[in-house]
Formats: structure tokens, sequence, C-alpha cells
């Protein structure tokens, strides 16, 4: 039997619900100590086979120096043409969300994780494609930022699958995105 | 021994981090059936004698036929000068934030409950003046909204001191706000 692949987001948000700076630094994220087990991240990581980046994610990656993991495959979805030159392992697709996600769903693998930002969340789950979402939020608050999912009129009903604290106060809510 | 009264923000946000939808809207929340314990309400307020709040969030109070419980002192904080009729047993008060707060610390009492919202909660947040977060995690996505903290450049550590999950997927995360 098989398994239809999921799409996750698995994201670190602050305390007041933003996945970055207005100008996408992370460093209040990224200057904590990683506690031991990392969140989860590495067991999570054996799940999933495929990473989906939004284009602003992607470049600001590019920009910051982030290496991608070619272990996984890594895609970027975007509505403009591929630049000019790509980092190795890295697909670039410009087909719309919903076709792109029931084509990727339609493949055999593992689950799939949708990196972001706020903008390929929001389209995602626009389109009904996105099955769970895990949330570490980071106990403190950064004041104003790029929103986990970008802004427009919602009404999406979760269900809490759990919520584990870690003994850095980090607090990981786990929900299923109830289709309606 | 006096032990000094707090002031404390106990609130309910969307799972992506708002208050109320952008017109102040509380549908997504308030339809909800009430669990047996309301989350620890009427605990919470045996613990507390004061609420304050901003002066937008008194005005939709009024306009959407709110009562105000009279067992408590109810403070509007508000720049401007107080309407020409006020209900019964609501002070107005214009005085700066710092020194108000540090006033009604001064005096004997329980702790103080800031009810918000956003704008109220971040000129508090600014001053010092706020001592704990109760945040209760709504299992539901709203998609745009009125944030928690009205949006300014910010870094506030918290320490958690609870998280506390009720059968119906709200996730209760009670932080202290840790002085620099």
């Amino acid at each position: 039997m098989t398994t239809e692949r999921k799409i996750i987001v698995n994201i670190a948000t602050s305390g007041d619900g933003y996945i970055a700076r207005p100008d996408g630094d992370i460093e209040w994220l990224s200057s904590r100590p990683a506690p031991k087990g990392f969140y989860g991240i590495p067991e999570f990581l054996r799940t999933i086979d495929t990473k989906l980046f939004g284009r602003k994610t992607f470049e600001h990656a590019l920009r910051t120096g982030v290496t991608f993991d070619t272990k996984t495959r890594n895609i970027v979805l975007s509505r403009q043409p591929p630049p000019a030159s790509v980092p190795a392992g890295i697909e670039f697709v410009t087909e719309a969300v919903g076709p792109f996600a029931e084509r990727l769903r339609g493949t055999e693998g593992k689950d799939i994780w949708l990196m972001g930002g706020g903008g390929i969340i929001g389209a995602f789950l626009d389109e009904g494609q996105i099955d769970e979402f895990i949330i570490s939020v980071i106990p403190t608050f950064i004041g104003e930022g790029i929103p986990l999912i970008a802004p427009r009129h919602r009404l999406v009903p979760l269900q809490l699958l759990s919520a584990h604290t870690f003994p850095d106060g980090v607090v990981q809510l786990h929900y299923r995105v109830q289709k309606t």
C-alpha cells in the first residue's frame, strides 16, 4: 500500500508569529544555541526527500551563503523565469502551484518539505495543498517582520496533533490542516 | 510581605498570531464553543482586580455591545480626551504609560490585566511595564489581522513558564518577559 505524499511546512516563528525580520534577517533565530536533538529536524529529514522554496527565500539563501543539501531534491517555485545561473542540484519550476503540487504528489516518494517563505506558503494553502504545519515558536518577540503566511483574508481550521516543549522554551506546535 | 503587582497580558491569538481581523472582528474566536474551565480565565480573574484597555479596544467593545464587569476597576488609557459620555465604572486616563504604570504598581492591589489591543500592549512593552504574557493560540489561521503587538523593531527575550494543551486544540503559552 502506498501512502500519499504529504506536503508539510516545518518552520520557526518568533513568539509574535514572524518568520523573519522585514528584510529577511533571522539573526534572532540563528544566533540561538542549537539544543541536543535540534527540535526533531534530523528525524523529520528522514521522512522527506524533496524541499520546496519560494523565489525570495531561495535568493535570500543565496545572498547569505546558505548551501543546499543535495541529498534531497531542491525545487524553487517562481512565476519569473529562472536566473542565468542556478547552483547545481537546484530545479527551477514556473508551473502554477495547483498542477505542480498534484504532479509532485502523483510521483513516488517521501513527504515534501515546504520551506517557505510566506508567499509560497500562502499560495499552497489557498490551493488546499498543505497537509501539515510544524511550527517551532521561539520565546522571543521581534515586533515586526514577515508573517508565516502572506496576508489575505482566510479561515483555515487546524487540528492540533501535538504540542512539544523543549528545555530552552521553544514550543513546537504540530497541526493538520482540516480540509473544508 | 507585599508582592509587587504584576501587569499581565492574557489574550487569544489565531494560529498565525493575530488578535483580531483588520476591522477588529473576532467571530473566528467568539464563535468557538467554550470548553469546560474556559481556558483558566475564571482562576485568572481571581488574581486580578484591574483591567486596562486601549482606546480602540474600548470603542470596539462599546460598538459591539460588550458590557464591562464592574467587579474590577476598568481603566481606559488614551492620548485623546475622554468621550462626552463614559459608561459607569469606566475610568479614563490620559497619563503617559510609564508614570501611569508606576503609579498603579505603587498602590495596593492584585495583579493587573492588560486587555489590549496591540497598541497599548506595544506601548507597555516598550516601557518595560509588562511582566507576563498568557497567549491562548487558537487552532485557526485567519490570514491577516491586527498583530498581538503594534509593529516596531523589537528584541524581547521571553522565559517560557508553561505550555498547556486543551482538548479543543488550544495551546496556552505562558511567558515571563525577561528584563534586559
